[in-house]
């Protein structure tokens, strides 16, 4: 870790988003444009969201599976809207073992695709439906302007894919994983998202309809943070998805596509952090209790030592814990690089709090002496599994009310002009894209969601006056 | 699944071999030549086996990250070893974002380089040393005779990637981590492994030495099932991996690299399958226990599969467990069905069972009669506990069996030819590389590795007749 100072989150919150990547060691440049290393610290964050959502996957029945990373060319072609969606960004393989190959193969920016030549040949009889798949790996899409998480060249994901043989039950299971979503975001990564759908222009190439989770960061910029598509019979119609109903009649599949990415990382930095760096979520971060023992002479650090070591080995049956034994760097040092790192609770064992039989615990969402609690030392993982609940439930609440501090019911569009700079703005709109258009030019701000909770009733288009059914949110975002 | 019967084992083993990968849903070929899709069933078993591994893996220190699908050419070329045994498998993009890249990037068939690369700039001292990062990701080799699970265009594995202060230290991790390996391949595969050197010629392009494991199919062919490499400093020097030692001298690093694929489940299923189809190895089963219910009428029905629920619930504490609850086929091929898919129990319910408060067990390693036990449903899990323990070491027990009966020490170089058609030579070997070529010429059979445990002593060279030190396994491999 460097000892500078980082920039300031409130003066120069992209700088201090890169400088907290970095020195936190999460991730790193890659040698190759618009790559990244995900270092271990990353990575360990990311294993432990994948286990969250995992877990919830197969609570709702789906399983894994792994398709290949190359798609020949013609595929992404069959499927009109798609092609013309991802092709700008495509990563081609033209030169296989020392031959140039006779069909060039896409580096997959997505697999709707070839899952869908799969269940094609998978799906016979409506007794194989529901097909519920989902898949771990990584994409590639040729971004020009990147940023670590956030914008990358390759980066890592889920998809999960799903065919069905109704309509209705499509539907359902698109709205389901939103719901998977959301419920990830607010319970595991205490990010209050809002779930909603994307209109005509900002929805997946070949999807019907796309959901959505948009989360505000504490720029106030909006992060699209996971996504949900309907594709209604687009794929299956392209890829011949058809099964045989209990009627014996031919019918094409309904299908879905969702998928959460690393780029969820970079929402839980922006949505938490602070001035001195990371605060991690609890229940998502890789060591929730850092313990920092504090001695200046031999006979003291054996003292503390002993005591560190106890309660690692105790409090690791339940939580993630580490000791910080490094020699080389000062107490005051080790503060600094676990609250950059943004570790939840920092235990100091130092000779008095040994001699007292007493804990200083430190809350790494409340800093300074605010934070910092005595505990004694009698049912100990009630009491640390209690704070950790405490800390995930402050940030929550607090990026709450941040969130709601800046969303603006402009009652005009002068107005709505002026608070997209600094906030969000929830209008009623008409739906056409032109209006949409028209905000994006004035504003860079376009429309996030249309979100599941509508106030009801009608307004009047905030751009244009006409009659409007809907609510939406205007934000520019990453 | 077909109704069609397996060709048998004994008569045609590699149609066999397909066929059981098709059939059991473990694999199938993807639409571009020489890829496979891992289907749900062939997934949830390697993710058992990536659990097995990662937590051997984290045991011994190490942490997992993620480094970028593509590398510059001109990383490759960097170690001249390394570039010369991998450039005629590399898959080239030389297309992003519709644009010609200036510099081609390969899309990685091991990632020693770019790694490498990522630890000159992270090492500074030897206080950061050792770094023990291992990865789990998706390469690519651009093989021209491809078999599902054994020889894939893009394969899944994990490779470990560690920098060390000494020579010894790397050592000493490059066998820490074959002896993880071997250790793995018994007690979760119940694979009788041999660990042994590869030679110079059958090393990995760029180590000074390789490791292995190799494990004897059923058809008497060996697989090399995972290797592990000390580097040296050969990528040390190439990448300019340097660290401050306790004197201020600057120092190279030594490396070591060791990897595991998805060439594993082809172990597995050659080792231990028969002409019913898969045998797997219980602790690692996605399905541990299968419930098949059998009746005739709906009374029978409502009564069984009351049983049958209430046991599943027990069971799946501890268990994975399923109920086969389709009613579109009969229990018989139920039975077939999952004896195809290997599932180690399987439990018959039927009305008399249930009457008689007795449940009827199959064991899949014992066909027929010989494998029924009727179990008493007192203590219920410890009893299948002890039967999936009692299966595991039944299956390490034949497979070190029928690799101990095909293992011969030929008394000259007419009967080494002749052996090796039907199992393996072990001979005492000069070492040459000659001689190994003049094997490999007439036999097709290959050195395979010299095993650490040696007789001790000398002989002399099977082939040629010098001195010899070493015994060495000659075979006929994947």
């Amino acid at each position: 870790m460097s000892t500078e100072k980082l920039p300031a989150r409130s003066e120069n919150f992209s700088e201090w988003y890169n400088q907290v990547v970095l020195r936190a060691e999460l991730a790193d440049y890659a040698p190759v444009r618009g790559c990244m290393v995900i270092r271990p610290y990353g990575w360990a964050l990311w294993e432990n969201i994948q286990q969250a959502l995992d877990r919830r996957f197969k609570e709702t029945g789906h399983v894994n599976a792994a398709f290949p990373l190359f798609i020949p060319m013609s595929f992404l072609e069959k499927e009109k809207e798609h092609v013309e969606g991802f092709s700008p960004e495509l990563a081609v393989v033209t030169v296989g073992g020392g031959e140039t190959l006779e069909e060039p193969l896409v580096v997959r920016p997505t697999s709707e695709t070839i899952i869908g030549y799969m269940y094609s040949k998978w799906i016979r009889s409506y007794r194989d439906l529901p097909v519920l798949i989902n898949q771990w790996g990584n994409v590639v899409r040729w971004e020009m302007r990147t940023r670590l998480f956030l914008r990358t060249l390759e980066f890592y994901w889920q998809e999960g894919h799903t065919a069905h043989a109704t309509e209705e039950e499509a539907l359902e299971e698109t709205l389901r994983m939103l719901n998977v979503y959301t419920d990830f975001a607010y319970n595991e990564a205490a990010i209050p998202v809002i779930p909603g759908r994307k209109s005509e222009t900002e929805k997946f190439a070949g999807a019907v309809q796309s959901y959505t989770i948009e989360a505000m960061m504490g720029d106030t910029r909006a992060l699209q943070s996971g996504t949900s598509h309907f594709l209604g019979q687009n794929f299956a119609r392209a890829f011949d998805i058809q099964y045989l109903d209990r009627n014996n009649q031919l019918q094409y599949c309904w299908t879905t596509s969702w998928g959460l990415s690393t780029r969820f990382i970079g929402a839980i930095i922006m949505t938490h952090g602070d001035d001195q760096g990371l605060i991690l979520p609890p229940r998502l971060a890789p060591i929730q209790i850092v313990i920092v023992p504090i001695y200046r002479s031999e006979a003291e650090q054996s003292q503390v030592m002993a005591v560190a070591t106890q309660l690692h080995k105790q409090l690791s049956t339940r939580f993630r814990v580490k000791v910080d034994d490094r020699s080389e760097v000062t107490p005051g040092f080790k503060f600094n690089d676990w609250e950059l790192r943004g570790v939840p609770l920092r235990i100091e064992i130092g000779p008095k709090d040994v001699e007292k039989g007493v804990l200083t615990v430190a809350r790494r969402d409340i800093p300074g002496k605010a934070g910092k609690i005595t505990i004694h030392p009698n049912n100990l993982e009630a009491q640390f599994a209690q704070l950790l609940d405490d800390i995930h439930h402050a940030l929550l609440k607090r990026a709450t009310q941040f969130r709601d501090e800046h969303i603006f019911d402009p009652k005009d569009y002068e107005e709505l002009k002026e608070v997209v700079q600094h906030g969000w703005a929830f209008s009623w709109w008409c739906g056409s894209a032109e209006c949409e258009a028209k905000v994006k030019e004035d504003t860079k701000a376009t429309t996030r969601c249309i979100p599941l909770e509508q106030p009801g009733g009608e307004g009047r288009c905030i751009v244009c006056g006409q009659r409007a059914t809907q609510k939406v949110y205007f934000a520019r975002a990453y």
